[in-house]
């Protein structure tokens, strides 16, 4: 399709009113890794897929801790996040400053959203590349929020981002109403298994693999890694595996989707 | 048609006097869900359609609350309204801290049409992507403002945006007269049915896929969402339909703007 | 004919010395409806059209009050005028604050065509898209002005503007000796007149369609508009109506022209 | 001719060193109407065409009073003429505020100069589009300089600018050496000899379309209009027209600068 | 491959979500020449190759001392990496005057990072043309990071970054078991052991193509040079070289690749 | 020759390291009339072509006084020589304020190119579109400097600029031995000399179309104009003309830069 | 080679990593004449050649003093040469005034370093088209460092910038081994020597065409001239020409290289 001049800025509108480069910045978070959100009751759960696992070095981080009762999952270019974290963490100490309190959950949600707004309808900017999913808890309970680059934040019962994700979204359509009133330890296990059906075929969740962090009432957000996620994965293989009704479906999946792992060395999509 | 170098930025005007960069953006409130607005001597109600609804998430807000007499119905880019609604706000505050009193429902409006005539005239910017009906009651009484992205904002007894609106308008235009001296209720149902008529061949009004909100003199802007529309649905179902006059105009509608449903995925507007 | 690169921006002169922009605007003020002023000894008079009458909603204003002693007409994109409108207030306001009088008509006449004159030289902004009549009394009597895109000026014994106004023009041109000395109710009736020539062959002034404003010596400056108008289109219409002589020559008008009625949806030209 | 790309904005020189949007600006000049200024050694003269005299209106200001002792006249852009002169007023008014004397007309004069240069060297905006003719009188006597777009300014003895100025341009050439020692009346009836010789074969000098001023040692500086210039006209009848022999001249002047004048009204010229 | 408009600036995404101008950058590292880092329980060692030695002059600098806890070494555009080390001196001055305390690794490396990230997200600048490999040493340990212009830093145990470099990192992914618990020695043996295979087929480490630098707990950082590293190559020789399995690979290299140690001299690459 | 995108800004290299638009400026200097200097051990001298004289007018001035000791002649656009004189004058002022001494030469010279050389480097504005020749006398003696504008400034015992300046400074060329010692009036006949040879074949130096200024030590730069150097000319007439030999040689001078004289209304070089 | 949109400015990379901006300012200075500077144990010397020598005016300063320890040659364009001098002679005079020592010569050979890099990562400025030598002694002895426009600077024993000095080159690389230990005589003859093989077959040096300036512990920073360098060049004469073994070579250079020389006219470069 040939788009002229439509294209090249966030300043202008297409002939049908679309902003072309906030949609080319949704492309930068379908080629990071999966992860996935959820949020019961109690507790609120980040799993996320660690891609091109190195053995030299460490994970290009996938979650990130913002505070004791909040953090963010990834997808899209790192330093975006790391950006976009950095003043999540500053509106949350300014809020312990001022007044004494967790910042909460909705107010530093729309605190990212209008800060990315604002790269989009200025010249000389370009919207942030990374969509996240913020989970926390404040004084309303566990909330679980998606951000995205063009400004847009809505809270989620369960939520996936990142390549292949629509799996993910699928499982959690499928078994939201169990969410509310799952354990902490139900909660993860339904987070793994969302993430799980994003994998490609021929891939399996492992503790090289595989981030989680979970934050509840009286339960500070915490990150787990590697030999850390080694329990759940073992719970996780107990359970039944979705992946029988999916794998046609997968199989089906564009080549160009699937392989978007490998195009993790051009840019530095988190990965 | 062949636009060359005049649909680029909004401080250009076309040979005809046009500036297209604003006319695009209103482009952008079309594949907004629809909104409708009304107001009577007492009431002023904003019903809107929540699209693409999804079990797992939070609908995207479609009515905003700004104050206790004044709230917003949106289509278009919602992080575009947020922008607003938050500007509308400190506006707000501003009037009960420097006068102690409710800010005026046509100042507040004003302050938004300057605001988004600015992006019309200097370059660097974009208009503001979003279209609003702006609901509420001062010491004049209740009042119905739609404010469009040009800077253009009109007082109305009645009016709709979004997709498909037209019909609602139709709606709007038939019955208008009695909206001054209707009840609360008989305005509700009036906004629902103008709503309905927005609706596609195949679709119903649902506690799904209605906001409604609703602020009087003596009542506060309260919105119902959800279960909380239930009871509204219930009398409106009650009531005679108007799609059967309207369903061979809707059939006819052309396939794009009923598809522009689907197209919520690519760009964040109201959806 | 081809006019490459120089009627993009208001800071490019083509190879003529024109400044195509500028011109671009004024073809704004060609879509809006039409506007006639007129003054005698003793009065200013504004009379418009407000045109595509909706029942659902307020019409855009034609007219718009500035000060007890000053108002305007406008044509063009309403947005602008409100702008322009909102300035003259700030400087009538100042003229009362720091001099303790109603800011002279030339004077703010003078201001916004200074402020329209930095658009059409500076880069990143473009010229207002509205033309406006001026009316109000001072100490040195009533006066009428026109002011213009470009940032000109002049002062009238009766203009007209907008779509169709070389129609309302001849009749000015053809009475305007007659205006000094008229009285209130004979200078108001010249004016509907003129307005009346600016119609299309099947359209008639109602009430509907019809704002008019009386400035004077000792009257202050009053928007009549409905109802209001009502005594005066009866008088009219007890008067010769020119029109016989103007038929063939409107016939004769360019479609283009006439329709830019129905053009008013895509752009928020005043109508 | 082709020029690519040199002359789009006042900050590129072209491969032969010029710097076209300045030439182009010059166009602006010579669509505005005639002017004409001369200087004998008491008095400075300035008079002026009024084109397009319309019954309805003001004429455009051909002459603008600066101060007692200086005026200007122009052609070209109205609106950047008066920009022009308001800096003009400013400089005086300080001039007499600081040093307590009349500005030199050779300080003001390079002041605008200066002003305009700057507008021929940075980016973003663009040259004046007008010319004007400065007369004044200070301690050296009286004095008559021309300015044009380019920051350029020189002394005359007598000069002519806007629409068909080389045939009163050729007047003055002739008749130069009577000007030092000319009377008042003398000096003015050159300027208007002149004047008449500019004009188009069918036009005259009338009231109605010709402006003066006079500023001399002793005489503080006066626009003469309308019926006041009748005594002027009346004299110069008297006297032998220089026509005779420009006829057959002005017939061969291009048909594009004799049409000039009905092209006023596309764009703001003074006229 | 045609890339259209979107590889101009850092500020515009392509339709698939990339940013062109960062990638490029990643390609002026490609061309500075090979660069190694290693870490174990106790050290940290940088190795580096300096390359077109030449006798005249001194080499580009290949590792540079930030403090004495920390050094860099770079592939890439040499002055981009002094204006980074000039900027990581400043935060470790800072750190020692505000904290009085040695800049922990992690925050130095991040705050390149975040400033590196501003010239990826706003117009007017470009990518550092630079990678640089972090090595020092602080209260939790010897630390190594690599840093890239996108803003992405990631902790490494072994790193390699310039011309060929992907040799060397298969050495490292090979051996980086061994890393944790080797010596002193054996960690610089290995480090140059990967940079040995880093080199073309015909070429060697020698004193004058080799720089080294070590930073430990309770070892200040410091860059060996020329005779100093002969100990260090000497033991090297008498260890066995893993060339011979590298061979038909290297000679695989594209000869691109290879030639770019040639390009030296047109532009400033660290070489 | 086809030069693409490397001639629109002076911040722009061609491949071959040019700068074309200040290679365009000079072009400028080109179109202005000629002007001469020379310096002996005691004086210095400035002599010009005044162009185009008309009688009705000034002459465009060739040669400015700024201070006592100090004066310029001028060669391109005028407006921009006025500028670099207005800043001359307020550097030399500012010496006699701060350091209670005439502002050397060297010191002067060097502020305007550094004042010329900013707009050889930063974006938005041009070049000086004019060439100087700097005359005066300080402590140190008598000096001759020319100033271009990209920024070069080089003393000179003898230089010359302008249209055909090259015959000229063949005069200069073949006498500069004499220059030194020669007398006051010796070295002013030089000078008229050399710019005799500039003139075209059927041109003569007159009282109207030369101008000159003399500084020395002891005396006080002064210009000569019109009549003033009526005694030079006579002086110059009584000596051999070296125009014999060059005839041949300015025939066979191109036509366009011959031509070049007319040019002079096009654009406002100095004629 | 077709290069599209990679080469107008210096924010923008190729696809290969490359700058060409600053490329391009590279040729700018093999445009210039050369220079050579070469240290030994005690002294630091320039020699560079003085282009288009006339005797009408003063050489293009090729060497440059900065204090009294410290002084450049430069090869390239001459108001950017003397741009960054003046720069480092501020430096050198805050170091005096604040440190009350004499600025280490790698101190401001950074500090102009980091002034040019600026002008590579900013938009809207241009790189320096220029490069320098720079000569000095501070409290560790004498240096010669080189300069270019990409911030680039190395530390030599010998260096050559600008037209054929890869001849030069050629010569300090066969003798360098004989500097550190040369007399301050043997030092300058081996840089004469150098600069002599830079020349074009039929060139010499002679006193007219060399400047030379020497610097040494206890030796301030002196330029010789004209005349001084004539007991140079008679030692010279003295000692084997390595032109023998250097003329066919030489004459196999590219036309365009030799031929740069008759380029100096078109543009400023130093010459």
């Amino acid at each position: 399709m040939f788009r002229n001049n439509y294209d090249n800025d966030s300043v202008t509108f297409s002939p049908q009113g679309r902003i072309f480069q906030v949609e080319y910045a949704l492309e930068a978070i379908k080629q990071g890794s999966a992860a996935v959100g959820l949020v019961s009751k109690t507790h609120a759960v980040l799993v996320a897929l660690k891609r091109n696992a190195e053995e030299l070095g460490s994970y290009q981080k996938k979650i990130i801790g913002i505070d004791t009762h909040l953090g963010v999952a990834l997808a899209g270019l790192a330093p975006d996040a790391r950006v976009l974290s950095n003043f999540m963490r500053q509106q949350s100490m300014s809020s312990r400053l001022l007044y004494n309190r967790p910042v909460p959950i909705a107010r530093v949600v729309n605190a990212i959203a209008d800060k990315a707004q604002v790269n989009t309808q200025h010249y000389g900017r370009r919207p942030y590349g990374v969509g996240l999913l913020v989970a926390g808890v404040d004084e309303t309970g566990p909330h679980l929020w998606e951000f995205q680059p063009s400004g847009m934040v809505l809270e989620y019962r369960g939520a996936a981002i990142g390549a292949r994700s629509q799996s993910a979204r699928t499982y959690l359509e499928r078994n939201f109403e169990a969410f509310p009133d799952a354990s902490r330890e139900e909660l993860v296990l339904h987070g793994l298994r969302a993430l799980r059906d994003s994998l490609a075929q021929d891939k399996e969740l492992t503790t090289a693999n595989v981030s989680l962090a979970i934050v509840g009432e009286g339960e500070k957000f915490k990150l787990y890694d590697g030999e850390e996620v080694a329990d759940w994965l073992e719970k996780l293989g107990s359970t039944q595996s979705s992946r029988g009704s999916r794998g046609a479906q997968a199989a089906a999946a564009p080549a160009g989707a699937s392989g978007s792992g490998e195009g993790g060395d051009s840019m530095e999509v988190d990965a």
